[in-house]
Order: structure tokens, then C-alpha cells, then sequence
């Protein structure tokens, strides 16, 4: 339990009606979307980079940890605080500084949520890519501590493609600048690149410095009903073989059809069996012709039917099943388990092909969607924990998942991070020397451990 | 002096003939483009990852330094044998080891040269756009270690933005894996984006893992000649603020085009006072329009003429002229220090009067030229080194170079990184606190400070 005196020093350095030790706000920071818990001991709001320093150096004094935190929405238990200690939350340092039109650069405090972020820079025409399912709710402090993804990523790149500066608060306290407003830079290490995905552990953020694009004059969007999964999975293939990166090629098996089925309106022919919704963007009249060539492409394997959005009504309607998945999926069975598998993008019908067989050999539902264009599959293991020996069940599938993403040359997870659901499984990707070399790096600069410790690495 | 057991190691580990400590092999290897020279005591060439390894472990033993070696071709000295000691050269490991038509993947050995790369993966309708000026003969190990840039960069990205991953011997002999053939993975610590623009501080490439894009249908280019210099660098600005991001944005001042017009066979009007070269790449319909937007954007900004290339052999007219720029400027004055600033692309115009002023303070030629649509200026200080006085004026105006880019929110160096060139001026951009981070990290990998020693950071 974190001590009196700490709790007074931190009332002291960002106002008593930024530090909470209430129980019931104590839970309110006690888990994020793994639905774990763990309760801090006290949470705090601070609002300025220097109070945020003074933190830490506070935290070192007394050696409690402290858990940097944005809106909670991780899926790896990146923000939790395992070891009680102090929740520090970004929230309230929310304003969009500067969106500077004339050099496509906008500068955020960490708490800015996504969403509202993409709005503000589309109204001056300008384009933030990165499109986490979470956006309506996580910030860009979290999209960059996790290194976010989303649909856009296969032809735009991740949260890391975009963030050209950083102002980080070190585990020690100091404060300094990584990185700036210009589209190129070399002095010194790439400090930016190394935040980004590092989960909150080598440092917080404390403002973001983002590259935006122009904003594409239009876009596309097409429904594609495959009759076999096999099908929608080479489909992926046959357009990046082609020389084609479209702008998102999302793909959900036939149970996850089924379950959009019976949770939504959706109309689709029993004979689909799997879906690929596929964007094009760009020049208005560059779209038509695009999409024509990727139909063209695809129609010989299993296409059942092709839905082209005229309007963008129809495009939100096709969004919608989407967006429609997560919720769905509880239909299955009350748990799951949404692991975020990457492999190399010709791998992905050999990589569904394996799922189904842990599937099989484990008895367990897995229903598989995501973004398949760049080989990123969200495999949802479905279980329902009040059955004795399913929870088990699932640990050993997850474990078969990664060892067959790994055997493809893939990853354990290409957007989510591993925090604490995948630090178990860190040596399944990591060589110990790898391991050694990151987790030197860390002890270096956070020679107390008290950033956010016991993520990434058990150890 | 190395001593002779250490040599006869060497000899053991890369066998006889890859070990030379004769006078004339090391004299070509003791010096880059800078014209600096240091002469190593031994020059290897090891031909394998174990090799590197294990030479690693016998300059830790033997607290003898390392400095690894692409082509030598860099500007700022990264890979000069500053202490004597091993210069390590991967010229031998030269294999592009494969090229994955399905995934837009390629994995080469760091010796191959960048250009030889280009053509390869070109042939199989690939494209790999980094484009350094010296990509003839510079290696794509000192490209990733360096952060080589290029004109492309403008649409396209600086060579860590197509890194996927790497093998890496590290400062203490281990052999280490980053990233991997999947276009996202957030598994542990960027270690990829780290190593690109290290300069061989932080370990050895052995294997480099990169992304390709489809090669685009065809491109347009323009050459643009201006009647001031402002003109072109509003130009640029007008540009990106109409949301274009062409492929490439090259720039030259007035005395830049004086020295090519004497130089080459370039017939210019009088009134030109400024060149930009501006080339569109992409789908063939659409570049004729893009073209004519871009045309139309900046007739109102003191346009003397633009000529458009209809053929390939147009085209490579035009580049030609660009490509003549280093050796035309010896006309000038036969020593030049060629920096590399990049500030944000608005403000190039402001930089560029700034450098005036500079040129005028001092009276020494400034010659300028370089990538504007990132903001990314090379800045030629011209001097006569045996004329007294002149270095010392222009170590002077360079020093105001920096600090005029720093006070516009630039950099000292886009692309040719830091080395021993700009050691010196680490302090004017990077705070002690940021500086203290990154040494941490150094100091911590590398405890012995064998690996490159003296680069980035004089201390």
C-alpha cells in the first residue's frame, strides 16, 4: 500500500483534486479491455509535463511503481497495474496544440482520443491514417505506446509511420525531446521509433509530434461474399500479387458471418462463407478503375457475390458489419480470448488452415477476422470460463496459434502488444540475446524498475 | 598498434587472406566522403555473421575497436577508424538472399549496393524507393546505418521507413534478430527502427529485411526555372499546401545553376535564378492531370519556363542536371563542407535568406541545392582551405547554418547523420537530458565502448 507521506507529496505536486485513493475510482483504473484486474493504490491526474517529472522523481525516492495509463483500452494489459502502486492517467492532458496546414504536422498532448483527433485535421483536408477499432475511445498517448493499427494499415503503415517527435517524461523524471516538426532527421538515436510499442515502459509521453497526409478525394468500398475461406484467403494474395495495396482488405471466416447474422440485419446467401471488405482510395477517377481490376482479379476464386457502395450510406453500411464483429462474437460462447496473430501476407490461408486444426483438436471455437491484407488475423478462441477445463483448453490453443504463426515466419502479435497477456510466451519469439539486449536497454534507463514493471518481460 | 596475437586471431576467425595490415589497403580504407582520413591498423573482411561475432568478442577481450564499414561513401565520417584498431568492412557479404514476389519482401546481406538492389527487385516489377545520390556505389548496410535519404523521399519515405527487420551481431558479440518479414509486429522493443541511423554504435547488421512497394505505372517529370529564388521555395510551399506530395521536390539556387550551366551543356535563359526539378509518379492517367495541377499552382510564382519530359530519355535529361551539381561546384572553390539541413518545408524560403545573410557576413560562397519538398537543404560552404582564415570563417557560418535551421525548428542533418562531422554541434540541438538518455543506452550495450567509439557523441 502506497504511504501516507506519498500520497500528500503527489496532493502537493498536482492539486488534492487530481489524486484519488476512493475505492470506487481505484476500480475505475483497475482494468482495461483484457478485462483483468488490479487495484492501485492511489490514481493521479496530472495535467502539466512537470508534474509528470516530479512524479517520477517522487516515485524513484520512494521505489512505487507507477503505471502510465490513457483511456484503458488496451487489449494486452499494457496499462495495468499489477503491482498496486500509483495509476498515472494522461486523460486530462487532452488539447490538440497545433494542426499546421502548411507542413501537414499537428502537435497533441498523450489524452487527445483518436477519433476526435481524425476529425479536426479532415475538417482542414488533412488525413491521420491510423484507424484502431478503439479510436471513438483510446488516445494517442496509447495508439503510440502500443504502436495502434487498424483496417487503413495495409496500404498507410501503423501509428509508428506517423509520429515524427515525441516530449517524454524518462523513468527517472528528466524530460526530454525526441525527434520534430521536419519530415527527415538523424542526430542522434531514433529515441521516437523506440517509445513507440515500448508499452509505456522507457518513458511517458508527454506530446506528440504527428505527420498527416492530404486528405483522399474519395474512396470505394466493396463487400465481397466468398464461398470458402480458402477462397477470400488466396484472394488477399492474388491483389498484393498483383502489384495492388489497397487501402483495407478486411476478411471474417464463416463463423463470424454467422454470428453478424444473427446480431444484425445483414442479408447474405448461405452459400458465403467468408467476406473481404476491400477499400480503394485516391483520385475519384482512379477509384472506378481500381476496383474493376481487383474484381476482375478475385472473380475466379469462389466470389459469390460483389457489393460495390455507391454512396457513402452504402459504404457505412458495410463498415457497420464490421464494427458489428466484436459485439457479435458473444453469441458463441461468453469468453474469448482475441489474440492478433501477423504472418506474412501469402501465408494467411496457410495460417487458417492450422486454426482450424487447433479448432478441431482442442474442441474450442476460434473464429478468425481482421486485417488480412497485411496478414494481421484477429483469432477470437471462444470459450466460456465457468466450464471446468475450457480455460486450459484455450491456454494450450493460444500457445499452438503462436507457435504456428512463428512457424510461418509471422509474429505473436502485430498490433495489440504483449504487456502482460503474451509475456509468458515472449521466448516462443524472442531469442534470450534479444531479450537480453531489450531488457538491458531498460535497466539502463529505468535502473529502479519503476516504470511500469513486470511488462513485456515476466522478469 | 594492434598488436600481432590479435592479428593472428583475426586471421583465424576470417581466415589469412581476409585480413590485411598492409599500408595500401589500409590507407583505402581510411577514409569517406568527408576527406577526413584515419589509418586503421587492420582491415577485415569477414564474410559471415559467426565471423563478426566472433570478432566482436576478441576486440571486447582485446578493448581494441571496431568501425564497421559499408562503401565509405558517407558525409559526416561515421565510419571512419577514428582510434585505429579493426575497420570492419561487409563489401564481401554482398547477396541479395531473396526477393518474395507474393509478400513485397525482400532480405539482402548488408554489402549489396543500393542501386544493384533497385534494378533487381525493378526487373520483377518491385520498387525499393530510397534513392541516395550515391547509390552507385553506396552499400544498403550504410544506407540502414546511416538513414540514407534521396529525392524520392519527398512522397516516399527515408530508408528506415522500408526496414522491416534485421540480424545484428551487437557490441558484445551476441547475435541478435529484430522485426521480420511481416508488416507489423509489436512484439518488444523496436529494436529495427533503433539500429536505422545508429551509425554502427549499437551493433552490426548482418541481414536486413526489406519492404517493397509495386512499382508505380510510370512517372512525369518537369524541370521548373524560376526568376528568384523565393519564387521556387514558395513554390514548394504552395505545392504541399494545395495537398500534393509529388515524388520529388529538387531544388537549386541561382549559383548552383551558374556552375552547372558552365559545367554541362544546360541551356538556361539568363533570367533564371532558380531551378525546381519536380517529378509525379503513379498510375499513367493520372499523371498528366497531376502535372498540370502542379503547373497551375505555381505560374503565379515567377515561372521563367517549365519543360516537361515526354520520353524516358527526357526525363533522364533532366536528372542529369541534378546529378552534375557536386562536380560542377569545384568551380567555385576546390573545398566545400557540404551540410545538410532540414527544416520544416514552409519555412525554406526564410532559411534560404538566412543562409544569404550568412554568405554576405562572412563572404564566403554558399551554394545551395537539395531536397525542398521535405525542407531538406544542402548547404555548400565553398572555401579555398590554403587560403589563411577561410576554414575558420567557415566553421564560423556553419555553426550560424545550425543554429538558423535549429531556430526555424529544424535540424542539423536530414540525412547524412552526425559521424565526427557534427559531433561538436550535438549540444546546439540536443538537450544535455536527451543526449544522457541516448549515452545510457550506448553505454549500457556497449560497455566496453568498442564498437564504433567517438561517433555522435564526442565523449
Amino acid at each position: 500500500m502506497t504511504e501516507s507521506h506519498i500520497i500528500a507529496a503527489l496532493k502537493e505536486i498536482v492539486g488534492a483534486d487530481k489524486v484519488s485513493t476512493e475505492q470506487a475510482d481505484r476500480i475505475c483504473y483497475s482494468y482495461d479491455a483484457t478485462q483483468q484486474k488490479f487495484l492501485p493504490d492511489v490514481v493521479v491526474h496530472p495535467t502539466t509535463t512537470e508534474q509528470i517529472s516530479r512524479i517520477m522523481r517522487l516515485a524513484n525516492a520512494e521505489k512505487t511503481p507507477v503505471f502510465p495509463r490513457g483511456a484503458g483500452s488496451g487489449f494486452s494489459g499494457g496499462s495495468l497495474p499489477t503491482k498496486g502502486g500509483i495509476v498515472l492517467t494522461t486523460e486530462q492532458m487532452d488539447q490538440i496544440l497545433e494542426i499546421d496546414e502548411e507542413n501537414l504536422v499537428a502537435v497533441v498532448q498523450p489524452g487527445v482520443v483518436t477519433e476526435q483527433f481524425q476529425q479536426a485535421v479532415e475538417k482542414v483536408g488533412l488525413f491521420y491514417p491510423p484507424d484502431p477499432a478503439s479510436l471513438k475511445f483510446s488516445t494517442l498517448g496509447g495508439n503510440v505506446a502500443e504502436c495502434a493499427g487498424g483496417p487503413r494499415c495495409v496500404k498507410y503503415g501503423v501509428t509508428k509511420d506517423y509520429i515524427l517527435g515525441l516530449e517524454v517524461v524518462t523513468p527517472t523524471g528528466d524530460v526530454i525531446t525526441t525527434g520534430g516538426p521536419t519530415m527527415k532527421g538523424v542526430v542522434g538515436y531514433d529515441l521516437t521509433k523506440l517509445m513507440c510499442g515500448s508499452e509505456g515502459t522507457l518513458g511517458i509521453m508527454t506530446k506528440i509530434v504527428i505527420k498527416l497526409l492530404p486528405l483522399p478525394e474519395g474512396k470505394k468500398t466493396m463487400l465481397v461474399l466468398f464461398d470458402s475461406i480458402d477462397g477470400a484467403a488466396q484472394a488477399v494474395s492474388a491483389i498484393v500479387r498483383n502489384k495492388i495495396i489497397p487501402t483495407t482488405l478486411e476478411f471474417m471466416d464463416g463463423r463470424t458471418l454467422d454470428c453478424v447474422r444473427q446480431a444484425t440485419s445483414l442479408q447474405v446467401p448461405e452459400a458465403a462463407r467468408a467476406v473481404l471488405i476491400i477499400e480503394v482510395d485516391g483520385d475519384l477517377e482512379f477509384l472506378d478503375k481500381q476496383a474493376r481490376k481487383i474484381a476482375e482479379i478475385i472473380q475466379p476464386l469462389g466470389v459469390v457475390e460483389t457489393r460495390i457502395a455507391e454512396t457513402h450510406e452504402e459504404s457505412e453500411e458495410i463498415w457497420q458489419i464490421r464494427r458489428s464483429v466484436s459485439a457479435s462474437l458473444r453469441k458463441v460462447n461468453p469468453d474469448k480470448f482475441n489474440e492478433d496473430i501477423c504472418v506474412p501476407r501469402s501465408k494467411v490461408p496457410e495460417m487458417i488452415r492450422k486454426i482450424d486444426v487447433i479448432a478441431e483438436t482442442y474442441s474450442i471455437p476460434i473464429v478468425n477476422f481482421g486485417h488480412a491484407g497485411d496478414g494481421n488475423i484477429h483469432v477470437n478462441i471462444m470459450i466460456d470460463k465457468q466450464v471446468p477445463g475450457e480455460l486450459e483448453k484455450a491456454e494450450k490453443a493460444i500457445e499452438e496459434v503462436f507457435k504456428g504463426a512463428l512457424s510461418l515466419g509471422g509474429t505473436m502479435s502485430g498490433e495489440h502488444g504483449v504487456g502482460i497477456a503474451k509475456a509468458a510466451y515472449i521466448p516462443l519469439e524472442i531469442t534470450p540475446e534479444t531479450a537480453l539486449y531489450m531488457k538491458t536497454i531498460k535497466k539502463a534507463l529505468d535502473p529502479n524498475n519503476i516504470l511500469n514493471p513486470g511488462k513485456i518481460f515476466l522478469d
